[in-house]
């Protein structure tokens, strides 16, 4: 490669390393940009939390008040009925039975929700608001460690810039006393070959006149070698002192490159990850443990709501007339009791002997639609003849 | 016994049957009574069933309605979100997965509870009303043949009545003509003996005197004793008569007595059982599919709902900062990527060297925050010496 073209390359090396820091710089603005959007939507995303979960306590606690008056409108009129006798009647009847653990079951989800609006006002609602704070804080701590660890970073990227220019001066310097150095010796080269020529070409002549040219050229050529043996000497000092400097420049920019090379990979590949992390720090545990909450409470819910619907399937497995029949017998016993003998009459009991087994009324009496029950008419007179 | 206590006994027997029999109807009346008010009471329940599920579908609607809206609202905020790039962008983080699971949950509650009111409305209240309407009929068509089936058993009470009252008037009737016949044998005995102590009384007197006395004495005593032998002939005569009377009546009062009993026994061990059965036919039946028709859906709810649960669960174990610092790497590659070589210049690769190996920025290229990236800044410049 000849020297001007040597030269240009290195003009386009730096200033491509020029842009190239001034996409870092950009890269870096928009990496705190990145950051910075990130925490505003982490923000926005917590206080949309807060406020659904605000909003659903609202629709919760709603829900459960109107399931309590549903509730509560229906045990209310079955409290209210003044023969208390005869809710305690219907109450053992199998659609009765039925008909309370469904209002039970009103009354139950009607508490299940309440508690779920309250949980999410005390509980899940404080744990995001805390998330954010957090998060807020955790943001802007680690927006100013990334600003520091880039005006470091960019130090090191203008000290390389400063060490790179450096060098390429000492190079171009170099290279151009090198150049300087070969010119001489071309010159030195060339003189040296004329000397020769001329001297061949003197030889034929008369020895008084040749004795005195020769003296005179050899008085000319010797002073012109000595003056270019001079610059020679002059511009091999003057390449030697420039390569020297060169090659210092050129260790100094290959220790800073290498210093950069590594400051970029950190910065890169482990401070950026590292920034993140800090923003990162405790969020998703923290969201975690709060849906944790809200799941707990929601499948506690569920667990309740189902057993409640289990007791309902159990009582509708029980819905059965027989039963029904054989309870509403024994409640309303002295209606339904075959007519007995009169127990203050022995002599009717007596004298009416079928009557005599049959046992006073009692619930025991009319038990079990198919129980044998004695009829308790009189049946034959056992008449004196 | 006596007579009169017997007849006394008999008057108190009649007199009880007429108070047990008028006990039996006010326990018929009971009767009927009675199934009418469970009949009320039914209508009454279902009628409140039906209420409490018209209620607890507005109450559903509302609670679908305003979960619905709730969720409606912070979709509408995202979709819109203008930038459509950093949407998508959002959507890989974590937390925002929890989020959009959260809003999905509430839709998909808010669509099951729509469901429920609907099946409410649509299905069980319906369900409700039809059995009501059957209940009702049933309960008018059981009454007009319980009130037949009372009817029959009265008429058979009555007749039992009747045919004790003869069968003791008959009784009475032969107790009487027993005794006044006892009553005529007695006094043949007297007139008997009178006769005998007369005839010794007068043996020591003359033969005439005695021949005239004895024959009017004997004149006398054989017209007494004819009269007496006569009426006695009379009086068996009829209490033959009133003893055969009696008998046939104890005979027809046995058997009416026999078939009163079975029919009192059928009345109130298989014909009031049927009755009830009769009222019951398909009640339970029809409340029990209601039931399960409503546990049914409740249980659907339950399950679709607890997927969504899981869902979120599965989505809060999957809350990674890591995984979300590689996302969020790879989504904004340009600006968290190392620099790298300009591929414009191969010129600038080839001189340095090291960033020859690091490829085009693309998203392989900071795949991974502890991947060995290239840091692609230039390396030792190879200088011409």
């Amino acid at each position: 490669m000849t020297s001007p073209a040597k030269f240009r390359k290195d003009k386009e090396i730096i200033a491509e390393y020029e842009t190239q820091v001034k996409e870092i710089r950009a890269q870096l603005a928009e990496q705190l940009k990145c950051l910075d959007q990130q925490c505003e939507l982490r923000v926005q995303l917590l206080q949309d939390l807060q406020d659904f979960f605000r909003k659903k306590a609202e629709i919760e606690t709603d829900y459960s008040r109107n399931l309590e008056k549903l509730a509560e409108r229906f045990l209310a009129k079955t409290r209210s009925t003044k023969d208390h006798q005869l809710r305690k009647e219907q109450n053992v009847l199998s659609p009765v039975s039925c008909w309370n653990l469904l209002l039970a079951q009103v009354k139950g989800e009607s508490r299940d929700h309440a508690t779920l609006s309250d949980l999410y006002l005390n509980n899940i609602i404080p744990r995001f608001a805390q998330v954010s704070d957090d998060s807020g804080r955790l943001f802007k701590k680690s927006k100013e460690v990334g600003l520091q660890l880039q005006e470091d970073l960019i130090k090191v990227l203008n000290e390389l810039h400063a060490v790179m220019k450096t060098y390429h001066m000492y190079n171009t310097d170099s290279m151009n006393a090198e150049s300087k150095l070969k010119e001489a010796e071309k010159q030195e080269e060339k003189q040296m070959g004329r000397s020769v020529r001329q001297e061949e070409r003197l030889t034929p002549r008369s020895p008084d006149a040749l004795a005195s040219v020769r003296l005179d050229d050899k008085h000319v050529r010797r002073s012109s070698v000595k003056k270019i043996e001079k610059m020679k000497e002059k511009r091999q000092a003057k390449y030697t002192e420039n390569k020297l400097k060169a090659i210092k420049a050129r260790n100094e920019y290959l220790l800073v490159l290498e210093a950069t090379n590594s400051c970029v990979f950190k910065y890169y590949i482990h401070d950026l990850s590292d920034l993140i992390n800090c923003c990162d720090l405790g969020y998703h545990a923290s969201v975690n443990r709060a849906l944790r909450t809200y799941l707990s409470a929601e499948f506690n819910v569920e667990q309740s709501r189902h057993r409640g619907l289990e007791g309902i399937e159990n009582a509708a497995e029980n819905l059965e007339p027989n039963g029904d029949k054989q309870r509403l017998m024994e409640t309303y016993n002295s209606v339904f009791c075959p007519p007995c003998a009169s127990t203050s009459s022995p002599t009717w009991a007596t004298r009416w002997g079928r009557c005599v087994p049959s046992p006073p009324c009692t619930g025991n009496c009319c038990s079990g639609a198919n129980s044998s029950r004695t009829a308790s008419l009189p049946s034959a007179s056992r008449t004196k003849r």
